[in-house]
């Protein structure tokens, strides 16, 4: 290994660990931090971000990278050296002033977004959006781009990614989507999913939730679950991962469909191959690649008949109160119902991309000032009857149902999205090369499935982009087709149409 | 404030910042990491080692300190230099090679005394000490000293103090604690601690632990308890500050004494003015003065009878189990039963300071070479049988109890003595300012107390230094004669001599 080569590793590995350690204080305010601890730990994570930055923008990391321009002296250092050529040019173009004052806006913006919702008055919060568009607008400028500013956006989460490919694969999608959805809706037989709603003991649940996200194979010798108010994966590393879930006593999904997607991020984290911790030959691709794992796991393993099949005689057994008459085939049912709803984190697997192509196409609209932000609330309410045949009664269950635009994530939405799409695809891809994989799960066997991520995705790290990954694993490019036959293969029967 | 100040500042923030979160990391450590995090961890640790000692060691420091010299524009001012100057004029004397290599020798060091002490042969360990002392012997050079090494070392632990001042204080205690341990071992009429080894059920501990945390003051909205192997106080400020305890069933003392303890450092913590939050200003002044307010707490008010005439009924009633027919008198008396022993960590608080004398006076013995390095365990059991007159059957039993060592650790024992002797001086000083004291505790009542405390000593962060604040706090100078009244006062009841 060069000399270059390892001073530029030490620069890559200090930026990794400043990052695991920021994700640490994160896990830890939304977990253990007692209140009171909240300003305090504000300002070291600024102390961190800002160490991060230096860092990031270090120009003798940008001197090291000249020299190492082509010297690459096997795959490993070329992705390193090709993922810290992206970042470090990324982030050398955005003024720290600006970083700083969208870190800023965006606390405010935070705050009068709470104030907004729960008064559901959308002029309280469209000042602050303002300015966040305005200065994103401004990171668009500074980063350039191609054909529009939301591409250096988009970038930020799904390297690679464009805006013109994501609008044609959500024009493909929106149409026979939304038909679909329209067909499922006028079934005449349709799930209860009311079922779901009965008493479920909180301690049962928890025990149930640990058990199944180890069955799918998540090492708690290498992770731990907790609780905190909005889910989340994150952890230090491979052999350090988090999750989260939370418990509703009188709602099953939440936590046990919660904990199979986290502990599917979990799965991913825990696959990265552990000798490039802290480097992104051992960090995961884009948050759509992630998004695709939790997804698969959550969905198309965690939802299916076969997996029901299999556990659902022993969840009948700990939950006997609310279970008990309740046939595998309701059940199945129930967690499997398809329903326009004006949530978009309540949605089901069905129509939850059509929340992201209404979002993907309203933001897009307000960084390329086609809408006005003043406009918004009409907008969205349009776009949800066009795309879901439903209107909001109010901006809280509306435009002001998510916090991302106050935080200033304009491009991100779109990767929720991609990350269904990406499961269908892999998934379709696995069932090819085992095609055992329903037996395999009705045995209550993930291994061989797991061991499939981890050797064709998982251990890559960012070895491939995420549309290189998904053609040498699947042979073909993106597309919505195994998308839009899984679920009409999974709904069809249940909804008997 | 000047511009030079506000500079300062800054790097001192950064500094206070840095500890905080590498505080945070080893808490996390210590309570929630899976197994498995265990070697990133450390890299991250290292790491922000790093950092902590490039600013500590900034020329940029050293100019602004220089230029800060007698400018303090106020008292806060003044302490913040005053201590950043120690600390960086002690930071740049340590050569970077020596640090790091004494947390390479102390990581195999560790794991050696650990093998050492399953095999109950110090003969295993020996090697790495002596590496151990011939590296910090460089240390005290490095660092120099007036009179000999060893207050280079001590003084990292308690600033200000000297060996001279500690050899005169333990040399005119110890012979009248002997003395006194030796009257109670021959009291006619002992108490029985066996009660004490009775079944006390863990869940309810934890709800006692908490309650008594609370009681005394310690606020969980600024702080919590967990549960780790060993207990202690860590956090990232006054407003977050994290115990630790562990429950054994089968023993009462451990998690309640344990956690009033820690709830005793935990109070000092959220004591400390929060404006100055990573600054001397806002931290604790030394390891013995520490140490006085969890030993003030755990013992002169936690196992002091007015707390239990309030207190041990509602635990007989939450306890029946092992408490039904035991009386007031024979809890308080079990709660403080004084035995030699051979074990430090599980010592009275009579014999607990001949404990601290013995490992004083061998570890200045090896620092100056007097005492060679295969020489402990005869040094050891000499002491031992001459201070407390029993004699360990073993080295694991005798000189290889303690972690301390093994980490590098010289100077760092008297602390514990000193934080006893501060106590009594402190808690003499409360009762005369304060006359019903123990009728307060009677009724259950603390706050006068804690008021009194943080007016005199938490408030004060670094203001003072620990010989100063005493003097100032108490009137006069640290002594051991109000420590061995209160013993006295105490004990000679309880064992009706």
């Amino acid at each position: 290994m060069s000399n270059t080569y390892e001073m530029f590793l030490t620069i890559t590995r200090e930026i990794g660990q400043l990052e695991a350690t920021a994700a640490l204080l994160d896990w830890d305010s939304e977990t253990y931090m007692p209140k009171g601890g909240l300003s305090i730990r504000a300002e070291q994570q600024s102390l961190l971000a800002r160490l991060w930055h230096e860092r990031q923008t270090d120009p003798k990391l940008g001197e090291l990278l000249s020299k190492l321009d082509g010297k690459a002296e096997d795959e490993v250092a070329a992705t390193n050296i090709r993922e810290m050529r992206r970042n470090h040019k990324r982030a050398v173009k955005i003024p720290l002033k600006l970083v700083e004052q969208i870190a800023r806006v965006s606390t405010v913006a935070k705050d009068a977004w709470v104030k907004a919702r729960e008064a559901s008055a959308f002029d309280k919060f469209a000042p602050h959006l303002q300015e966040l568009l305005d200065l994103k607008r401004q990171v668009a400028d500074a980063i350039g781009y191609e054909r529009e500013r939301y591409d250096a956006l988009l970038d930020e989460y799904e390297p690679g990614a464009t805006t013109e490919d994501l609008k044609t694969l959500f024009e493909s999608l929106r149409t026979p989507l939304a038909k679909f959805v329209g067909e499922l809706n006028e079934a005449e037989r349709k799930p209860d999913p009311s079922i779901l709603d009965r008493r479920f003991p909180v301690e049962t649940q928890k025990l149930w939730c640990r058990q199944s996200a180890e069955g799918i194979g998540f090492s708690f010798e290498s992770g731990r679950i907790d609780v905190s108010a909005h889910p989340f994966c994150s952890g230090t590393g491979p052999s350090d991962v988090r999750l989260t879930t939370r418990y509703q006593e009188n709602f099953f999904p939440s936590a046990v469909f919660g904990t199979l997607h986290e502990a599917g991020h979990g799965l991913y984290e825990q696959g990265l191959p552990l000798e490039h911790v802290f480097t992104p030959r051992g960090q995961a691709i884009s948050l759509g690649i992630h998004e695709s794992q939790s997804r698969l796991w959550e969905n198309m393993v965690g939802r299916s008949r076969a997996y029901w099949e299999r556990y659902y005689p022993q969840c009948q057994t700990v939950f006997p109160e609310a279970l008990e008459g309740v046939s595998l085939d309701e059940f199945y049912g129930a967690v499997n119902t398809v329903r326009p709803s004006l949530v978009r984190v309540e949605a089901d697997e069905v129509t939850y991309n059509l929340h992201i192509i209404l979002r993907f196409e309203i933001e897009r609209d307000l960084i390329e000032q086609r809408v006005a932000v003043n406009d918004v609330p009409e907008a969205w309410n349009a776009k949800m009857k066009e795309l879901l045949g439903i209107t909001p009664s109010n901006d809280a269950e509306g435009c002001l149902q998510d916090i991302h635009w106050s935080m200033g994530s304009f491009g991100y939405f779109p990767t929720y999205a991609l990350g269904n799409l990406y499961a269908a695809q892999f998934y379709a891809a696995a069932e090819r090369a085992m095609p055992d994989l329903a037996e395999q799960i009705r045995r209550g066997e993930f291994g061989a499935l797991l061991d499939w991520m981890r050797t064709n995705i998982h251990h890559h790290g960012q070895r491939y982009r995420a549309n290189e990954l998904i053609r040498n694993v699947t042979g073909t490019p993106l597309s919505i087709e195994p998308f839009m036959s899984y679920i009409r293969r999974k709904f069809s029967p249940i909804y008997k149409i």
